[in-house]
């Protein structure tokens, strides 16, 4: 009836140009041009400043103090691949540390999403293994109970479909479902590029009110200066 | 019957030899020399080590996940000043971003202290665009409801008029009425020469116990030494 | 009836030796090492990144906002000494600044240990003076309230009696009791040996579900592999 | 690309008879049923004890601070529904009151989960109408930005497709997929069947250790007993 | 330089007219009166279920741990009077308990509203004195420090003055600034009277969507049905 | 070294004469009788209106996600014990139900208190068997990993030894040290009848001001009356 204790091996990845052409562009961006959709919450934030990750997703549902299925992770792991792990009730405990990150570097592995804690800070950091996590913790965990690798995951509240693309950098994390990864990033490199003119008019000066063309809607809705 | 949708155009500002001498100060120093008062709640945290401000505010009100105001708040930016954003009801959208920055810095605009979320981290730094906010979120905004500039605002926790100085560092954000803003800087040298004195000291081994003389009250309110 | 006003004088400390071997194992692996247990909560973090100390405990119980028996321990800190700060309700103030940092250091402390806020952040860094804090604050405290130091305290919810080995680094912190830190020394070597050899290994593609040999029990759990 | 601004009308809704049959189990017991997955959030509560519901989800995804599409919501209502909200980021303002609970009520609606605040409880308590909600806020809303029904949504970290059972008590909230909803329905059956023979044999004096036979395993898994 | 030490004891009060017709109306209405401003943030919940008051304000300025002030507005309450709590850092002791809430009734108080904690909460319960409060807590404080009685404060995130008007229900706290007192009771009674209108209507079956003609604008903003 | 994987079967309790004085006084004066001392943190809550409880501490340390050592509980306990539960890492699971509840109270037990979370709570309602805990949660546990019953614990903040007096009501929950029970129950005692006078006094009018006589201290500070 349910899915627990489950591998998945066979998984469509999102398309890998679209992935590259994703890496390219920031999380806010990507969001955007999703229609300001598909954020993980804004507590998932990088071990180390400057982090930043574009893959595709191995998913994995752990159980509470329990990381068992991320060893079962690391074997699925394929060049390119982020782990994005969710976990059944709310746990900060240090799920993940150095040495499984060593393993999903050896098997490929860009970096790792995880809606829990993290350990081994200083060494992931000089490692530059990237890692967006919802705490650091050095508590450890057991091996006890099944979890699933490859299955549909709510990670920090966004849902996530194994082979989706993950981009994270200092503003967050977004998930890009597979289907829809080339339109996406099409999209996020026509807002960019519409973005660059708007810098420099702002540069030099100009308003928003008057480069939007706020003005009259504002006006319409009420808005009084006043001296 | 209430000040939404006004935007208040001629503010007065805090002293500007005053502004400029506490820029000069901690924000712990300045706090200490109000009566330990007018600083915002610690959760106000700067989006990179080492940022700091110090400016004339600002306000302004917005409403949960819009941002339209600070658009017109652009407009009201002068020299030396540093936006100050308030919101209606708690909410960790990503309010503001590289571009908004832009254009309050080819206003003039020193920095942002805003009681809600940032986006664009990565630039915002590298611009080194001082942010002091609540939160980090790539969660984009609307431009749809009426909020106002340049009046008395709460943020995080303090009322800022607008025309008070602010000042941030690594420990925080405080806010000084204008009116009082000279007395303040003068008080925060006095006590900043004060303790440079106290830190040598210290530094030579010295104890706090001697050096302010806590000895007696400690024996009266009932210190027991035991061994 | 309780043991409020008390400074005890004498503590006996954990052994200098094991302290020492103790200073060079990451946080996490002391806390494997004494069997999972020991680590303070999360929430405490450095207040710069790399931070890090090891020492014997100096412990101090404070209440809100009253900061007066912070001075009681600089005088009770002997070179290698960590100050450990509980208080008696949660309380994010800035009862900790450069100033008592100069003195503690003066004296021989290694760094603060707080269940509590700390402020001159800008300063502490500076003079790498290394504090593991709940909060960051600038506001400051007052002189009025008797608490303890050198009875044992919960700090972070984690039980500290004086001269306990208290060790923390980008991972949280942990105290091993004085009675065990030389085994617990040990241990942490040995789990530190045995790590050298599991990395090299999983660096060159190994997986962690045959080096550890966890295939047969996941088999037996009902795991399930599926394309 | 994106599925805003959408209201789908047709949607399948769960079996009648097993959503009937899940309404007289607990949502412990359901949750244990499925496996232990398909919870919300434990900060999904109540707005007055005893508060409960069963029914199939109307799905609908907000905006912070904007609840314009629960009046479409209200029209896509029919006998039996619960509507289930969702939120494009956190916000905890009063999306949802008295009068939108009398059109619900009016249209068959038999309560409300929201992942948002909710107002008028004095009301609704007295309609008794059943409200899980993150919050309780008297802040108002805008209606101005185009949110969608019936798509699935993450609600309080789980998945809601439309149709699906939500049922809900005094320990929180559990979302059934429909296709499983019978499944779990018998499952719910029989484990409560056999919870009835366990608490007697418990209130009678019996131990759980003898009852569940865990001697072995703990004496295996290196219990001892000391005196 | 500051106002810290003060008692001010001649206040001007919202009229009493205002006053009692505001008692009349709930705490979202009124907010939705003025414009959707004046709540205190929605963490301050009343005590027991079913509390509420409305009086005008003393306000008091307390320091963390520290109740000494409450005395002072013990003496500063008259008949009506409901004193306002700041504290100048965050702090969830029990500040309040039943002895000074007799003290507060025999003045003539009406009940209470704290940014803080309160203790003797089944004592309180059996006198329904309503309080509303940020936390429970039986931690007690000392009277060591002085704040202040009667000047304005921000009070969980509201700007309070002595004299202004508080009302409070299950919904939360919200002030009214005793300058617009009557207008606001005013506003609140038509929208009040109008919203009986609207709850027969809905209850009948009809859609908010058309009996607030909603349709064109969602039609114009790119609402879409599907099936 | 640690002392996980034990039960300690022979503890001394507290004198039962101490138990029943303690009993009837509540936990904000037990917790001044002790100096302000022996609180658990304020988020630990009845899980429903007025239950309270008094006993000797049947202590447990659980891991996240696993309750197997409530069982090993229930069979040390003896009329009058309290089972008090600590947890190696924050977790809101639900450890506890009314299965275990009706063993306890099978075995003499008086009820719970546990920092973590407790599920089927309108059964543990309907049993008026009291539990304080910091969550309420449907999510089931697993039964994998030894922790230990009858050590020392800390729980929610609190120090706990096996046999203490644990005593809890509306206001949260304090720990008696076995050892000083009768003495703090006098002394509670005293400060009970100590309040009933001061009740009276200010029942009557008279001011906290007077009565305790606080007017000199307070113009010594400083304190300004204005008008």
């Amino acid at each position: 009836m349910n899915n627990l204790g489950i591998v998945k091996r066979n998984i469509s990845r999102a398309d890998s140009a679209a992935v590259l052409q994703l890496s390219s562009y920031g999380v806010a961006t990507i969001h955007e041009a999703m229609g300001r959709v598909g954020l993980l919450k804004p507590y998932m934030r990088p071990i180390y400043a400057g982090a930043q990750l574009c893959g595709t997703a191995i998913t994995v549902l752990l159980h509470p103090g329990d990381n068992w299925m991320l060893h079962l992770a690391a074997e699925q792991v394929r060049e390119g691949d982020v782990v994005v792990v969710a976990c059944s009730a709310d746990c900060e405990d240090g799920f993940f540390g150095d040495l499984l990150a060593t393993s999903f570097r050896a098997r490929g592995g860009r970096g790792l999403v995880i809606d829990g804690g993290v350990r081994d800070v200083k060494d992931l950091t000089a490692m530059r293994f990237p890692v967006f996590s919802r705490a650091i913790s050095a508590k450890g965990t057991v091996k006890a109970t099944l979890g699933s690798v490859n299955i549909p995951v709510v990670c920090a509240g966004a849902l996530v479909h194994p082979g989706d693309v993950v981009v994270a950098d200092d503003d967050g994390v977004v998930v890009v479902p597979k289907a829809i990864a080339q339109q996406v990033a099409d999209a996020a490199g026509q807002r960019e590029d519409n973005e660059t003119g708007k810098r420099k008019r702002l540069a030099a000066g100009e308003l928003g009110l008057d480069m939007y063309g706020m003005r009259e809607a504002l006006a319409k809705a009420g808005l009084r200066y006043v001296d």
